[in-house]
């Protein structure tokens, strides 16, 4: 068991709050005795949702755990996610041997393919019995996981004997009480190469501003990592941190000064920053996310308009590097980050888990219900982040950057 | 002398070619006899339009060679393009050392800065005669090369005697008579990156479509190499191919029929590819280029009404490298290349030769008058280019997608 | 404060160890009273031993924490490691600024060169005090961190006041209750690169045997760490498993097998594996580590003898990396981590803290004792590891290849 | 036809040359009439030698080439050079299909494998006739090459209609009349990595020498190229330039004074260069090359000595990236000319040409007799070279360094 909390004032603390509140999560590995008999078990695995860098690296370790460790005969991949779960889109599953994905963790994407949104639940839960299915691993985020409970209990309704094991798939590590998701580090480290860019087209001209896009929906942890990494960023704008445009202290003011003072200036903006400028139209994309509006076309509008208002002539280069920095190979860190992740996704399903989903807490890998997994997000805490601390350090921004009234 | 043409039917046809029409190169390289004395000579370097890979190898090499070799004492750098040479623009030039430049080539951008657009001759030529330079090494494309000569002629007016040397830059690879330009290996290179996240995303959904615009404003040699790299490509859209979109034969057919057979589809299309779509709104941009519309968002935007209307469920992703592509360090093959550039010019200009360009043809070093590099761009000839007919077996597109009336 | 265990079998057991043996990390960080008037700080930063990504890192964060932050007015770099300590060695401080340091993360190696080996501790706290240094940051390993050690105990017995506060460097990661150290990553991550070669040599011959020498004196976890990444390894040897080269089950048997099984293999050994194989002749290098025989050597000639012995043909390639890397910049994980690491060490001596290092813990920066940090080495412990688990999982090697007795 | 010189004084020079002595190669592409019927062919290839980049690009192309294009019905892939022509070494070959080899250039190495050595004859011409081959495609270098000329006329002996194309591949650069082979662009680029590692740890110790061996048998272009990319190299010894060691002007002496003066240096060496200072022990390796003495370990072992006896402590960091640089997949650059000299190949087999090797020359892709191409090895010529010219610049480094008598 992996204590929750690590970081206490001392030991009265510590004994205080373990006997008050006494939260753990299980660690993952290998169990004495499995439940399931290995020569009986057909594994499915399915990938859902955005591609993220790392997937086929979890496919691969999951297929070679699967047969080379447990013996299992049969590992079937489900093509385009969901969709291959379900009859009537035509897609069947591809049987996977160690042959077959001996090489694919040199390509990014994910060799199963993959596609968003729910299918209807017993149109899967009679693939997974039709096939007979034992466990099936489900790579993706938070949609794809509320698919994988949604999937467990009406197998459990059926009372079939089906483990359901989520592997988070989130490129913006935005799943809570998980340390950290695969593909994360490659994807902050792509970015920083399109931030660099930014950056030398920002020197490259007289009042040159570089604005960079980059994913992060509901947490800026791209955007943070990559400005720290980069150390070439001026400003980070994230949704946890509310900023205005216009007005004395906000954004647009705090810009100018700069430039006036050097000349250039870099700025990334998380994509679901400054959402509160645009009217919620209430629309949704297939997987169920509320569709986002284009903040980086946006603040490139706005920051252009607000320099012509201010007669300050600048150049102004946007970069959306967009699905760059999720469809490429994982580096070699996330690479056995991800084979870890497969190999206790394994032992659990073969420990008779199910409805869980595998992670890593206080540096240990850890399973944990479904349920807690996507009962909110991860996000961070500008009030008492150490990460926005040093962002702030880094960029010499302002904490908050809010008009003053 | 290099000669210009070497592709004979044989020796008759040689001959007889170089007797009715002997055109020959000037070969670059140091002369025996030196124009300007070294230590009278002040150099100055001015880096114009927009980034490229390479500029700062250039620069480098240009210091390092006039330095060492020539030990000229003073070495000017002007910021920001031609503004730099415009004293009321209020930069200063920088004096640029062995030291100085020594680490700057791992830095894409250009450590002069630039600009786009012309400044008054008179203004810039005063500016040189002020500060007593001898020679101006010119960086930069198209209309930085007008503006050279323009400043040569004024050079010539006022009886001065000021070398003034371009070095091509363009990204595009479009430079008349120049057999490649620095930065376009390294341009390529990069690009291949996003063509193949664009390949695994496509791949990566049912009926995936990967949508990739990279430069070429007039010339697909960026579009066209990049596919031939990454061997993903299903289409390259270049503004030397003229195309149809709708009709049969046309290109969304095509496309179609593609998405029919094999589930997911690669294009490329240029940034001056059909243009014949948008209205000419006589539009141009600080450099004097006509502003192009953006033909990604129209191919987006045409692709996805398409795949609507003939009731395909597509999905479709867009990837705009822009900068990222332009912005980095040279890589080796291109920095190799722009030493020998810079050392050229040193030599040009060294040997007396003004308004003159250097450039590689067959392979050999060659200087040739601006004129010559600016009377038309160097454009892929589809009806009898090689490279276009390996990019048409390698995609397997029809050579041509004009809708049969 | 961060508890050191975080694993138990339920709150019952958290509860009696906790209080049986509450050990705790003391968490870093800013605190609220400082202890050194940042005006009257004069701050050194010394880098000893082997290079190891992410040196400029370090140094480039402190200089920027203790120049924005805590408005230190004056930062010396002491060049050659302990030696840029000692008068006599000529050396002189460097004064490091913003300006200075700002691009050099680009750089592998570091700024201010490196030494092994230990200088006479007086004549280094004669140098501090000359130059008023008031607080020391020692970037280096084992023998770096018990210099500081030595120094800060002649430092208190002068009863000056001077902090020294370590930022423990070793790319073999094994400092003790350090979970990961800076450059780790990035020289795992370039040691794949080299294993992947090793690969493909092994699979373009006949009977092909890729031989790759990684880093790692007493601990395997380069080695391991490229092997899990690279998959595409058989055997991995590390100092902390025994292994015997001839007899029944031992290395070169086993390695036989696989070669007529497969047609190919590929080994990594870590160059402290094996050393029973020497004559231990009791000689030190610099640092005073013991010279280590050539394992990479050894074990390439003894291949090639077994196999001419039992007559098969083998095609072996042997790759030793060596400095290749070591001497790299930083990667984005590592770069962002070096950050970290210095903004606390900066933290740890303004709070008063010496004789110290900074490390990681739970994820948890801590500050600890250097005593504690240099008592032993981190290793791996191959019969209740997971990543060795991993490993042989990955490799299919024995656990042990002894030989039958 | 492509005109051998294109360097001339003028006209006349050209007319009197042309007329004299009239050298043209053919240039390559598809012919209007083609020799064999492309329903009658099985195509043959066979990759031999060492490993270099782009091997897999050849192979790939080649295929795609024979089956899109001309519709070859059979394509044999003979595994381990020379050996899977010979039917005792128990080699099968490999159908290859567009399928099979689509995703191979990503990839370093021959998914074929390679061996060195020749075989007979006769053995590998029954081999081509039990299969029915009509065309035989060998990758390789000189070896291969006089191999290949072999099996063309034991081919003809026998009234056969077999086409043997070679495709020159040497990492080195070495081929006669070949402006560049491929995987070059991709080795020296590689090498520049480790040579920037070489001047870190240079830089990073008191009196720091970096030393890296380079290949470079006969020809020191990896090694010249690798110095100009990099510009950080201060001496650079290769084959066709004759050096002393010790003496006054000699080698060592040259390195003392850079020491002195500058701290530290970088050396490169290729592997062929120095060889003077070993007996001839007439040893060869399997492919008939003279077998070379170690000088990266003699000139690492010298430097020690000479500066020991000289009394001045110096910091030898010795890096022999030997596989690294050559197991690689290929970049851009070599992909994209990988595949056009697999489409000339496949051109001139088809157009009935035999006993050829495809290459490129004035930038025009060639055609041309083996025995031409094998005839002496390209090498650079100091007194006349450009390039050496750039490198006495780029290092400084005198451009003899011979003891004065």
């Amino acid at each position: 068991m992996v204590l929750f909390q690590t970081i206490f004032s001392g030991s009265q603390d510590a004994l205080a709050t373990i006997q008050k509140n006494p939260i753990f999560f299980e660690q993952a590995g290998p169990r004495q005795n499995i439940y399931f008999n290995p020569a009986d078990v057909t594994a499915g695995i399915v990938t859902c949702g955005g591609l993220c860098p790392g997937i086929n690296d979890v496919i691969r370790a999951l297929v070679m755990e699967l047969h080379y460790r447990y013996k299992v005969p049969r590992i079937l991949g489900f093509p385009f996610g969901y969709e291959g779960l379900v009859k009537k889109s035509g897609h069947r599953p591809i049987e996977l041997t160690p042959d077959k994905v001996a090489h694919i963790m040199n390509f990014g994407g994910s060799i199963l393919g993959s596609s968003r949104g729910n299918q209807a639940i017993n149109d899967m839960v009679d693939t997974l019995c039709l096939y007979g299915v034992k466990m099936l691993f489900c790579i993706g985020g938070d949609g794809t996981l509320r698919g994988a409970q949604a999937i467990h209990e009406e197998v459990k309704r059926r009372k079939e004997d089906i483990a359901i094991v989520g592997i988070p798939k989130t490129i913006d590590n935005d799943i809570n009480y998980v340390q950290k998701t695969f593909g994360f580090s490659t994807a902050f480290s792509k970015a920083v190469e399109a931030v660099n860019c930014a950056h030398e087209e920002a020197k490259g001209a007289p009042n040159g501003i570089g604005l960079v896009k980059l994913m992060g929906r509901h947490s800026g942890f791209i955007a943070v990592n990559a400005a720290l990494a980069s150390k070439n960023v001026n400003f980070v704008l994230i949704p946890e941190s509310d900023f205005d445009l216009e007005g004395k202290g906000a954004f647009l003011e705090v810009l100018k000064d700069r430039i006036k003072k050097r000349g250039h200036s870099v700025i990334i903006v998380a994509e679901g920053a400054g959402q509160k400028y645009f009217e919620d139209k209430g629309e949704k994309d297939q997987s169920g996310n509320k569709r986002l509006a284009d903040i980086g076309i946006f603040m490139k509008d706005r920051i252009s308009e607000y320099f012509k208002k201010e007669n300050l002539n600048i150049n102004l280069k946007y970069i959306d590097p967009s699905y760059i920095i999720r469809s490429v190979p994982a580096n070699a860190e996330d690479s056995v980050f991800c084979g870890f992740l497969a190999q206790n996704a394994v032992h659990a399903a073969f420990a008779g888990r199910t409805s869980c989903v595998v992670g890593i807490w206080n540096n240990v890998f850890t399973v944990m219900p479904i349920q807690l997994a996507i009962a909110e997000r991860k996000v961070l805490k500008p009030e008492r982040s150490t990460l926005w601390r040093a962002l702030l350090a880094s960029t010499g921004q302002p904490n908050r950057m809010i008009a003053e009234s």
